[in-house]
């Protein structure tokens, strides 16, 4: 049985003094926004972090430094990250078959891949489409080149289906006796460009080298083998260092609510990167909105009724300690965490908000994104949240995703040319915006997200949440 | 006093059975074309081919054969090239002032650089917008590293002044002192994509490291200039071989004409490119258009009038000495050398031509052009040649050049991006068939376009010839 909307709205209505902060909140994260000026000294005096490097402990200081400079209790919680390093990389055609000169293939090594062993890899390429088409090798794989060759869609709807083949298909290769893995880039647009990304050696697979293709390659590749035999000397000097891990941190802060403290609305973003661009989109536009937005709330005359708590999380790209470690060490607490939201998604504009709370869950998001009308961004639907949050989802916490626009986000993403140029200034600061007000909004309202449970009654999210890395 | 069309026409009609074959060209350039599998077989199994290496050697031979493939009389005269080579290249960021941490800059050497000696090239960097201004440096310049930032305008017309800051750029820094020179890409897209190109040492400029950096990393460094002082590592193994020369060629191939044998039409594109991509659309594309289009041409019953003559120029890109060889070894026969065409605006959609043969030469090829109606590639204006006809303009040869779409041209001109895929297939045909069409009709009419004088009559070309290089 339905309420009529107006019912709701009365039911829901906080009281009136709080009522107008989301419009004062709003005016303020667009008329006198840190956002942009924060993710260009990001950006441009840290650049890139990958966790474990020497960028992502700058990073880590910088962030401390700014929320204090932003007047807010900060601190830092340990978390231990693996230590991966990329090194040269290089690949090459070799003469034969087809091909009459030597020719440089732009490649990038993938997260996790062990490099090549002294001179390099030279060995024959084995086209295929997919895991299945790569486990089907069988003695055919054996000390040759596996290329996982799938064209992305425009757009990003593609990622969730090929992010999979750099996920999965150098273990898959390796498990039918690959020598080593190359994957055509996850990308929309390409300028001759790889990109990289985390790829895993679940299941006991024996780790090979594993390296992504620009798209022009792959399709070069894909030509010449057409033509005839081909083979490719890879040389890879990534690896991890010895000893494999570095102590790191979460960087966090936070606003305490006014009356249930103890009730905490967790915003979240990752402060690593990958190492290629200066990460941008990936995720410094989601650290500087989280930034902006416990700014935001901490100079509103008096606090939210619960605590915001912001927290910029360490190694999402390529190990998701931070995520994990949050999550167990704060285990006590989550019972208490109301919400949390993530912030991964670039720096486009906001559409609105996906949700993991059941469709009552959905139903009071929709109710707390009215005030965002006026940026469009009152789009609610059921689906994941970030992979930082997914283990405080899998503890029961309701989780919220910020949706954006992301028509050109997979040209950039896990590539040199994710910039601070890519950021359109309006556009960040009206996401930062959509941030501050739902932060406010779940901190504010009387009633809380229904706890997801292990079969949540929302239709599961079309993409898992660690595909987005 | 003007004549009426109908009289035009009829004055300028060739005899009827000739009046039929430009529309059987036109068929069969786009029914049968081989312009788009030869241009994937040079850019895929050759690749690259700067002048003076091995890939320009493989692409000579390539040529040769691919003409004596089509059956047709086809030869190599000898042009001594300057051998630029590339090596290592990085910059870095260092640490003072702003900059936090190292960060890696992409950067490309501009074609005559030397290298950095030694640890490479450590200093400050000051920036300019222009010539102009970077002459002013006085002083200021000593031992530092002159940075050109101006923004390129998107579609290509910007290309002819801002290009004036790569080839004079480096030489105008050295003359204040400077140690080394940054110029900000030329290009209309960007995916931290550096692109190359000649820069030149004349007026007795002392070599300098050059360098060009991506549009995002010139975005970077004046952010940070904006901040305080910049200090660069530039790393450049460039420079040229000892000694500084190597043989190649020049390949020819012809139909000869069946009245006036002596009277030559040239078709003419370059086959060497830079050394980042594998030179698609610059300039894989003339060299397929010429070759099929003199194919075409030598398949009809009887051959035209007048020669046919197909040169594939040797370093365009670095020293232009195939195209001043030609007319060096040529020079007796210029006279009589009725027209050169040039092929070397990508491959996109043709457009038409430009011309330089005074407002009778316009006049003229317009009433050539009119097969190209149903290619829409009918516009006929003046303006110049390409850079490897530019040595036969200034003996008097009336030359064209044929125009093309070119809106994404400048995004992957002289970068790693320059690759076969970006290629539309009818847009090459459509191209290859207006260079076969207006091969035919110079060779074929009666009439010949008037001579160029040393000040023609028509208004000077607002982008120089060799400016495209």
């Amino acid at each position: 049985m339905l309420a009529t909307p107006c019912l709701l709205l009365m039911l829901a209505a906080p009281p009136a003094a709080s009522a107008e902060v989301p419009e004062r909140l709003l005016r303020a994260t667009q008329g006198q926004s840190q956002a942009v000026a924060r993710l260009a000294e990001l950006t441009d005096t840290v650049g890139p972090r990958l966790a474990g490097s020497p960028g992502a402990a700058a990073a880590v200081a910088w962030a401390l430094r700014a929320f204090e400079a932003d007047g807010l209790k900060a601190w830092l919680e340990p978390v231990t990250v693996t230590a991966w390093t990329r090194g040269e990389e290089r690949a090459e055609l070799l003469v034969g078959g087809p091909v009459l000169r030597p020719q440089r293939l732009a490649v990038t090594a993938l997260g996790n891949s062990p490099g090549t062993a002294g001179g390099g890899l030279s060995a024959e390429v084995i086209e295929v489409r997919s895991l299945e088409e790569a486990a089907a090798l069988g003695a055919q794989a054996r000390g040759r080149i596996v290329f996982f060759n799938h064209a992305m869609a425009t757009g990003g709807p593609g990622y969730g289906d090929t992010a999979q083949l750099r996920t999965r298909g150098p273990a898959t290769a390796s498990r039918v006796g690959a020598a080593g893995a190359l994957v055509r880039s996850l990308a929309t647009a390409s300028l001759r460009t790889p990109h990289t990304g985390m790829t895993s050696w679940e299941g006991g697979a024996s780790p090979i080298p594993a390296a992504a293709v620009s798209v022009e390659d792959a399709e070069l590749l894909h030509r010449l083998l057409a033509r005839g035999p081909v083979r490719v000397q890879l040389t890879l000097g990534c690896g991890f260092a010895s000893p494999a891990t570095v102590e790191s941190a979460n960087v966090l802060a936070e606003v305490r609510g006014r009356e249930r403290p103890e009730e905490v609305v967790l915003i979240g973003a990752h402060l690593d990167s990958w190492d290629l661009g200066t990460g941008a989109i990936d995720d410094g536009a989601g650290v500087v909105m989280v930034m902006e937005a416990l700014r935001q709330i901490s100079l509103q005359p008096q606090a939210p009724r619960r605590t915001v708590r912001a927290v910029l999380f360490m190694n999402e790209e390529n190990g998701l300690e931070g995520g994990l470690g949050y999550a167990r060490r704060h285990a006590a607490e989550l019972p208490r965490t109301v919400a949390a939201v993530e912030a991964d998604s670039g720096a486009g504009r906001p559409l609105g908000f996906s949700v993991t709370a059941g469709e009552v869950g959905l139903a009071l998001v929709r109710r707390l994104a009215s005030p965002l009308a006026s940026l469009e961004a009152t789009r609610v639907e059921a689906g994941a949240g970030g992979a930082d949050i997914s283990p405080l989802q899998e503890a029961g916490v309701p989780t919220l995703s910020l949706q954006q626009e992301t028509s050109r986000y997979f040209d950039w993403h896990h590539s040199a040319a994710d910039t601070f140029d890519k950021v359109v200034p309006a556009e960040l600061i009206a996401s930062a915006a959509a941030m501050t007000i739902m932060a406010w909004q779940l901190a504010e309202a009387p009633e809380t997200l229904p706890r997801v449970t292990s079969s949540p009654p929302v239709k599961a999210p079309p993409v898992p949440a660690p595909d987005r890395r």
